[in-house]
């Protein structure tokens, strides 16, 4: 077994401080003595939601991420502002981007997304018991809803079709529970 | 439908060049002709192997991840490096993290891991038919090896235990590809 020696942080140097992530970057010494750097991406926190609709269908949405250059379908997510719960961050994300309200929020995990060199960890919850209000979206997101069966959703994990970490996690952990 | 307009890119900050990670910050051009920042971590890409150790078993890895401050259990995984295919890559960070060589390597799929603000493509290939051979870690990783039954995997998924986005996308599509 690996001894648990946490890597003492020897110096950490701000790179970048921005609008929704930050960047450092630390020098830490590691359990042979050695030192290396970690490049650290700070991130607020996330959420992700799997939006019930009826007993068969989910709202998903589709927008352009400039990241990758693609428009992506994934379930409805977004950052967690400053002073608000995850659950509340569920709620209000769901909202602006479906247009829907839930009744019922349950929380069905929380994970790293990319713990090598970011801090991003994201709460999936389970959305039900909808109301259909009116879409808010933010100012610079253009975001289309999709509303498909489940199993389609699961199908599209499979053909490649739904092609992030957050959705196909939360679909499929989705898909175990139901079970 | 959302018209299918990509944002067009009027300038581009190059913030940090690192080790893993790039930093840049595009200023882009918005469906409703507004101006808004994409703060863009560039990668070049990961593997992620789900390594099958005979009929039940799989190998996972423990190790520290400063981003998050803690001992993260995870499948093993890795980046690509420079002129090497995704493949070669899941061949070398599976010797590399666990000491084994696979016979097989299938790839299961392809997803983004954070695409709202990371270029950052990963891999997963199922490896089977292993052979132990010996764990060459790289210099900064220090890496111990867990072999648990694939079923207590999911279970810890379910508790909390893995909480990755790449290890429990990798491992419940392995469970769908199962059945």
């Amino acid at each position: 077994m690996v001894k648990r020696l946490v890597e003492k942080v020897l110096s950490s140097r701000r790179v970048y401080d921005g609008h929704v992530i930050n960047l450092r970057v630390d020098t830490v010494l590691l359990p042979d003595s050695k030192q290396t750097t970690r490049e650290i991406v700070e991130h607020p926190g996330a959420v992700a939601i799997v939006p019930k609709l009826g007993d068969e269908d989910i709202v998903l949405v589709r927008q352009f991420r400039k990241a990758v250059g693609k428009y992506l379908l994934e379930v409805p997510a977004g950052t967690v502002e400053e002073n608000e719960t995850p659950r509340a961050c569920a709620h209000r994300e769901l909202l602006e981007e479906t247009g829907y309200r839930a009744k019922k929020l349950t929380r069905l995990a929380s994970f790293y997304l990319a713990p090598g060199y970011s801090t991003e960890l994201l709460h999936v919850y389970l959305a039900s018991s909808l109301i259909h209000v009116t879409r808010k979206p933010e100012a610079d997101e253009f975001i289309e809803t999709v509303i498909v069966p489940f199993d389609k959703a699961l199908h599209w994990i499979q053909t490649g079709e739904i092609c992030d970490a957050k959705s196909i996690s939360a679909l499929l952990l989705t898909s175990r529970r139901k079970k």
